[in-house]
């Protein structure tokens, strides 16, 4: 599609790109400032049956033949490719109502989103297709029977169901997780600003990098998309309450257990502690962050802050400086002008909608200190113009200003007397994205943070130390979850990994060694071992799980403990006074350092000859069990539990598992060994 | 109640036990055996609305005043009470059709619960109220913004609806997570059983033990308890499908964002390998745990093993290895009898559901080869006696073998024709609980769980190796989640912490390190730091997070790396051999080993003599980072990062934040060091 010529929003189902007969109820979409025909939009006659069937089939087979890491990856290599086809989508973008900083917001906010992902899949993810859940759980006494949790990927499609605002981000944002776990997706954007999906998609497509049948998309109307879904499958939808009431309702989510999750606008608040009066940083830190949730994007975020809850006295205060910000910040008009801070809103429509609810909020209660509901001066009347507005509620507890959000830049004041209070008003937005609190008391956090975070999916404490370096209130960063209970949807998206498993299935593996190391990859103690030659001779082409070393017994004297403690300065009285040690209730008297027990293992379990083994990167979950005193002779036993060969280097990481005990078979130490191998023998 | 006069079962609410004002509307419970009445049953008038809000306030605010391991010692406290009341639970349960075997599953299964969560919560959750997951997200470069996912307590309550077949188990499986959350619970069991539930939760209460406002108890039907209902709260439903599908589609859950989890009987199969051939010990295993799953609890298990899914050509020979065993080893009867190993089902009308079910069975295409629709032979016929019978589909793909469940001793045969077909013919029950493969072939395990593993909540590899040890196929353990998509209620519970957590919020807190530090009471880098006396000093009770100590610098020599390396037997390459060492890509030349590093932060940063500090138990999350040459000197900086005094000793564990800098201020490596405490200091 161009800029010039407005046609049909194509779909690309089946493998191909698909448009409707004719335009019969194709939707009109304008541009947001000049009401300008941009697009037409129908889904009308999509083959959703055979689009959701393609996915199960085609796109299962294609992503189940790559790993995690190689998966994590293309969407490196496709975050590279949009970079470079951003003007486009800039100029898109502008079409919308966003300015250039929205549209960074959006743009390259989703481009971040893919790096993110990439980065943390290849990183806290094995490279395999078994997601390995917590520690082996022992299920028999003698070590013949015990249980592990995995994650493999639901074996459907990932329905994602977004919303106007954030056309390139939200597709973005609930694809990476789905590509990494390996789950094809359909998007279905929101018709209002699909045509900036679509050329993200078309990009995407025309980059070559995704397998066949991970991406579809359906232009307009979702239809009878939950009519073809079953518990295989997955709809994660953002948007309105109504419509994801309406989802969760569908037969096939009650009663066929189709995964939902969903994202809904919330009433999210900021709470400006007792100490962050007029003055102090944390004041004007809240104040910028108002002004800015109210007017970025045009206030049009899921996680905008709508509630103001400040100490008693302090409206007044606030609103005059939201105003004085507003004043001196915020320009609106066509995003494509210069000079100009917010554009309008997404749509006329969007506009009759915000207006009205401020009207209700007003109706309820609500007194105008900034701005009005006038259309701001100066603007093509068939643009989806507003003003900023900002009201005040005297009574805090005035049902509207809980309740009914204005998905513009509208915001509302309320105070509170104590932190009790300010704790019982935040709870009654019903379950919100996100709650900022403004304080620089680490006791007024932790206890209103503590006293909300039930009823939150995420809180940020602004304070002077993070007003500067803070990504913000409004963001949704793909580190941390991004959802929140009741209003706010019930469910969870992003938070790194989080993300990838709500697109697995999790499931308890029970068997023995043998059989848990099979299905896992990981090789647990008791399954088979190959000792032929020594695992640090072998490159990674050549290792294999299972393959051990078993050395010693070296025996411990007193002499070597005195000279450890002299080498090292370690004098801990328990390696060096006898009758303090005796006196200690877990020492039998002067016992060898740990640091020595693992040092003296390592001595016995290295082949020291160069090789493939490059280097010991660290140690996971060491701990000491029995205590070593002088006269005890310890063995080592070492073995290749985790291979994860990395795709973009020449090497890889082992994780070894390393045992030692005494001449009494008593476990005296256990613990992983991470190192790093070459996947070929040096030349 | 007593065994000898039937009385309606009251139930306990807002503080009190409550009974119906008249016998109108009450359900008459009887005999599994005899017919005769045992009590009657009803709900009528009963104030749920009450009950909630006292939940809400009353049994919040008791347990807020605990800490995890509070509760969780107390959960300790409750199973050892109860192991003393066992006499009458028996005497009870043997009334509802169970033997002592059937019994014992329920009543010290349910207690042994309490115990594996009473360990696990202390020893895998802190002794405070907040849980941490995951690591810090950076979220700046400069460390003053960073992000951390907690848990916190979800602040309404945990409605419990059980069915009828563990009336003891399944009420503490549900409680003993919520208790450990801090969640108060009402438990709703079904009616035929919910007298056994009510003798356990009036001992419960007899003990003292709970808190005020934990546990409250519906008898009767669960009316309008949703109604009541916010986001702040769960429902955990274990039953039928059809009930299932009606509350999840209550108004409160999809509109008011209830949390709602369910458990479903399913369509569970047990897929025998095709390497364990008749004559093998996986075939006897396989036979074994398919006579104990139909006849256990007189198949009315939701885990009950529903399909048999044998290679092609082996239908015979399963179905005469499970008559002879059945024969060998069933007695049906009443279960107080001297030598009866099966009971009546829980209630006649559950006879008419199995007979019911089974004849649609059979004309779906199933053909009787074990046992038959007719009562057995000298049955009390007031009793709900029925006998095991086991039936075979020549078509595989049936419908009514998939998705007819009779809640009996009543199993399918179906054959497959290689492991693909095995796989798709495993998923056509449309999501289980829990599946068995029966195999020695490691190669055959992997293909089968993995292939299957997304449509269950459980698998588990029976072979040689575990037949013995094995907790079988239909116990949920614990430690291990029971639970899974599609017919089986897509739902989780149990799991271990898993389970906890399922009754908390997840939160993302962003903040600076001071504030993160305040809101989850572990220390993080940046935030503030006490170095007063030396850590090491301080006692339990005098320690703070934070608290700190810097010591050296260290310079390293070439002679001590070589002292290292002759004293430890650790000559690997990268330590001893200039020019193999100049070769690898990640070393400048000879390093120091890292075992060096760590041994000498510790002769850094202890304090040698005798004091509060008793052992080094461990250390997590080793990294070497920058390596170390001869002449670099190295420094360590140690800071209290968590405390967690154990409730029944009189120390606890203080986990350290280590970091090792070099002289350039690199960082070189970076670990926690794990300690046991001493609360006072030594006298």
């Amino acid at each position: 599609m161009t800029l010039l010529e407005p046609q049909i929003v194509p779909s690309f189902v089946n493998g191909g790109w698909w448009s409707p007969a004719g335009e019969t109820g194709a939707q009109a979409v304008m541009d947001a400032s000049t009401g300008a025909l941009v697009a037409t939009v129908s889904s009308e006659g999509v083959d959703l049956a055979g689009a959701v069937e393609y996915a199960r089939t085609v796109g299962q087979a294609s992503l189940g033949q790559l790993t995690f890491h190689q998966r994590a990856l293309l969407l490196k290599q496709l975050a590279q490719y949009l970079n470079g086809v951003k003007d486009e989508l800039y100029a898109l973008s502008a079409q919308t109502g966003a300015t250039r900083f929205d549209s960074m917001i959006d743009i390259d906010g989703g481009i971040g989103v893919l790096f993110t992902f990439s980065s943390k899949g290849r990183r806290e993810m094995p490279n395999s297709q078994v997601y390995v859940d917590g520690g082996v759980e022992a299920l028999s006494k003698d070590g013949s029977f015990s249980g592990q949790h995995i994650y493999t990927r639901i074996p459907g499609v990932a329905c994602q169901v977004n919303a106007f605002n954030f056309p390139v981000w939200g597709m973005l944002e609930k694809f990476a997780p789905a590509f990494i776990a390996g789950v094809p997706s359909i998007v279905k954007p929101a018709t209002p600003t699909g045509y900036l999906t679509e050329a993200v998609v078309r990009h995407i497509l025309d980059s070559g990098i995704l397998p066949a049948g991970t991406l579809q998309l359906v232009s307009g109307s979702a239809r009878d998309l939950l009519d073809h879904l079953d518990y295989r499958d997955l709809v994660a939808f953002t948007g309105s309450a109504s419509t994801a009431m309406a989802l969760k309702a569908h037969p096939n989510v009650v009663a066929g257990g189709v995964r939902f999750t969903s994202e809904t606008d919330s009433l999210n608040a900021a709470i400006l502690g007792p100490d962050a009066e007029p003055g102090t940083p944390e004041f004007d830190a809240y104040v910028a962050s108002v002004v800015t949730e109210m007017t970025a994007k045009t206030g049009q975020k899921c996680t905008s802050i709508r509630r103001l809850i400040v100490p008693a006295g302090l409206t007044a205060a606030v609103a005059d400086a939201v105003s004085d910000r507003i004043g001196r910040k915020v320009t609106v008009g066509d995003p494509r002008a210069e000079g100009v801070t917010m554009g309008p809103l997404a749509s006329v429509d969007q506009r009759s909608e915000v207006l009205g609810s401020s009207r209700r909020l007003i109706d309820g209660g609500g007194r105008v200190l900034v701005g009005s509901l006038d259309a701001p001066e100066g603007m093509n009347p068939d643009g989806a113009f507003v003003s900023p507005l900002l009201l005040a509620f005297d009574d805090a507890r005035s049902a509207a200003v809980h309740e009914i959000e204005a998905f513009g830049p509208v915001a509302s004041i309320i105070e509170y007397d104590g932190l009790d209070d300010a704790i019982e008003l935040a709870a009654r937005g019903g379950g919100s994205l996100v709650a900022t609190v403004a304080t620089h008391d680490p006791e007024v956090a932790r206890t209103l943070v503590l006293g909300i975070a039930a009823h939150h999916g995420r809180v940020l404490v602004l304070d002077r130390d993070d007003a500067r370096s803070s990504t913000g209130h409004g963001s949704p960063v793909p580190h941390l979850v991004h959802g929140g209970p009741g209003r706010a949807g019930g469910s969870e998206e992003l938070g790194g990994i989080r993300a990838v498993l709500h697109h697995m299935q999790r499931t308890a593996i029970q068997g023995s060694p043998a059989m848990l190391t099979a299905v896992t990859g990981d090789w647990r103690a008791g399954a088979p071992v190959r000792s032929d030659v020594h695992p640090f001779r072998k490159s990674l082409a050549e290792l294999r799980i299972g393959d051990q070393v078993e050395a010693g017994p070296r025996v411990v004297t007193a002499e070597d403990i005195a000279a450890f403690a002299e080498s090292t300065g370690d004098r801990f009285y328990a390696h060096t006074d006898q009758e303090a040690a005796e006196a200690n209730p877990f020492f039998p008297g002067i016992v060898a350092h740990g640091y020595l027990l693992v040092s003296w293992a390592a001595g016995l379990f290295v082949d020291p000859a160069p090789g493939p083994v490059l280097a010991n990167t660290g140690l996971e979950n060491l701990r000491f069990v029995t205590p070593v005193s002088a006269g005890d002779g310890i063995r080592v036993t070492l073995t290749a539990k985790r291979i994860t060969p990395r795709e973009t280097e020449d090497y890889g990481e082992v994780r070894w598992d390393a045992v030692l005990h005494n001449q009494n078979d008593e476990l005296v130490a256990a613990y992983d060994v991470l190192t790093l191998v070459a996947k070929r023998q040096p030349a």
